[in-house]
């Protein structure tokens, strides 16, 4: 799309970019020799699974039933639902079941009793383990609840016990590589002691999955797990580079907005481009809460995340970014402006449709 | 829809307690004598709009292009885009004035040009003024620059002059009735002293329009102002009873989501319902930032807004809420919470589609 036809907030997807970034991903995953199973939450789109499959992907995670379907009716045929499995879709996970490989996570001996009296179709299940992320899955350390729900699981014939599945979300929490790597090294370890506790008790075969971008950004070596499951990293955001996971060039998303008002006394201006655009959610810089930040373009290619401009308000339309006086002088009424979210993933969502 | 027939996150409309909103604010702007023009941003739905032509209201306000198109779309021909105009739009905006009445906000003298110069359709124009908020629109004391303004609206021959119109959305940053009213008598009574300012400058009619949810609730004599512009009232939500602007019961809007974890040990359950649904946008409820609380429902009707169960983090699709222990011990996997949002605008605009 040319600049001059932006009428409104638009999503800027830099495919040479987003491209690279899969291309990176998907050759340090064959390097390792895993499993590469990218995330499709952030993207949602069949197109942009395209640019995965010319790598050579083929299994893919999502975080819905509602993704798992869309992405099977667009030829996808080995699906993870990595959301603790929602017992109000068990009959459309069934017959999705019957025409992909469809894997699925439980943490519950309830869930367990569901889907063996309510399922009939084979599914491939995972155990969620929380490896101190704190959000869904068994303590790794409840190493007794864990031993007795893949028992639970070995029972039902029409369930395969595939392994140990982890997302290690609190690696969103640190910052700089170094501390990124001791989360990764700390949650891979606890998932393999609660291995060899499983192939102790004579569970024959135990995968290991993990996949949060910040890991999987710094991370090299993945000798000891089988799959990864990194999503954000294909278009990265202000969020991953403050983090640490990714440079400022290689973020691969920002979202267009016209400028609706220029208040040179407050050094502010308004674009059109709200918590409807942009999502409301938010990252650290300097101390304050921003939504994003300003970045200088060439064409789709970010030149420089400006972290002298951040979007330090939202409303449901508005936007209101705080801008130097060089940016302030530059700018007229009618203008485009470039916003590299904080988070991809959820202004993806809010204006793919 | 019944209670069993809920898969996924399920936006809840009581629309008896809806249009009993609706009811109360028309018969305060019949009985204060004001036009009533209330803010669709809030619903973005025809459905709903027809519970406010129920209650006689043919005048309405919106805050995009897109919005009023499918207003107008769906038979209402008198719209304010109560949003800076957005120049990269104008000949849609064009276009959408030659079908209906057409109200649209101008804080710049560029805009006023680029409005002389671009369009030639009849538009009526207010001019945005800042009481306070600090958003958009010119600061009320800046006399100087407000009567160029009008002046050169004026001038234009096909620019009709409206008035002021503000939007006192601090009222937001207030807790109680009675710091509510003292933002909107603040904010009513500097509108009325440009207003005179602009009188004695020889403009002969000059409308004050105002309208944000709290000032609207409980103020009950608008004798000051021409017009009011609420929105959110038509639902409220968490926020609005946190500020003081309505009770529990007269928030007519949950969110109905399945349980998929519960984690007794850290007092917590997992629901699918994420930042994708319910937005990321949040509020204070006792020195916590919160994006929602449970309710106890009676159908569609909240009972009681469990306070105690707040939803302490959102991810992608995945809601965590706090619990006390009695909620705990009668919840399981697979059955639904109603969640009350933080802010109804965002997780109606999320849920709608």
């Amino acid at each position: 799309m040319k600049e001059n036809d932006i009428q409104r907030p638009t999503l800027i997807i830099n495919e040479e970019q987003a491209r690279a970034n899969i291309k990176r991903m998907a050759d340090k995953a064959r390097n390792a020799g895993v499993r590469f199973r990218p995330h499709f939450k952030t993207h949602q789109s069949a197109l942009v699974g395209q640019w995965f499959k010319d790598q050579g992907v083929s299994s893919i995670t999502v975080s819905s039933y509602s993704m798992a379907a869309y992405f099977a009716d667009h030829g996808w045929n080995d699906i993870t639902i990595a959301f603790p499995i929602n017992l109000r879709e068990l009959d459309a996970i069934q017959e999705l079941a019957s025409r992909i490989e469809l894997g699925v996570l439980v943490d519950s001996s309830a869930t367990v009793s569901a889907l063996e009296k309510q399922i009939s179709r084979p599914m491939r299940v995972w155990l969620k383990i929380d490896t101190g992320y704190g959000r869904s899955g068994v303590h790794w350390d409840q190493t007794e609840q864990i031993i007795q729900l893949a028992r639970q699981l070995n029972e039902v014939s029409h369930l395969t016990f595939r392994g140990l599945l982890t997302h290690a979300g609190h690696s969103y929490h640190v910052r700089g590589s170094e501390a990124i790597q001791a989360v990764y090294r700390e949650s891979t370890q606890r998932l393999q002691s609660v291995r060899t506790v499983l192939l102790d008790e004579g569970f024959r075969t135990v995968e290991l999955s993990t996949g949060d971008t910040p890991c999987c950004s710094v991370v090299d070596d993945f000798a000891d797990v089988d799959e990864i499951r990194p999503g954000n990293f294909v278009y990265y955001d202000l969020m991953q580079t403050q983090i640490g996971s990714c440079s400022d060039g290689q973020v691969a998303v920002t979202v267009a907005c016209p400028v609706v008002g220029i208040h040179p006394d407050r050094s502010e201006i308004i674009i059109y481009g709200g918590g409807v655009h942009l999502s409301k959610d938010s990252v650290e810089l300097e101390g304050h809460r921003v939504y994003g930040c300003l970045a200088e373009m060439d064409g789709n290619a970010i030149i420089t995340i400006r972290r002298d401009a951040p979007v330090t308000g939202l409303s449901q339309e508005h936007g209101v970014i705080h801008v130097p006086s060089d940016i302030l002088n530059s700018l007229q009424v009618g203008d485009l402006v470039y916003i590299v979210p904080a988070h991809s993933c959820m202004a993806v969502n809010c204006l793919r449709r």
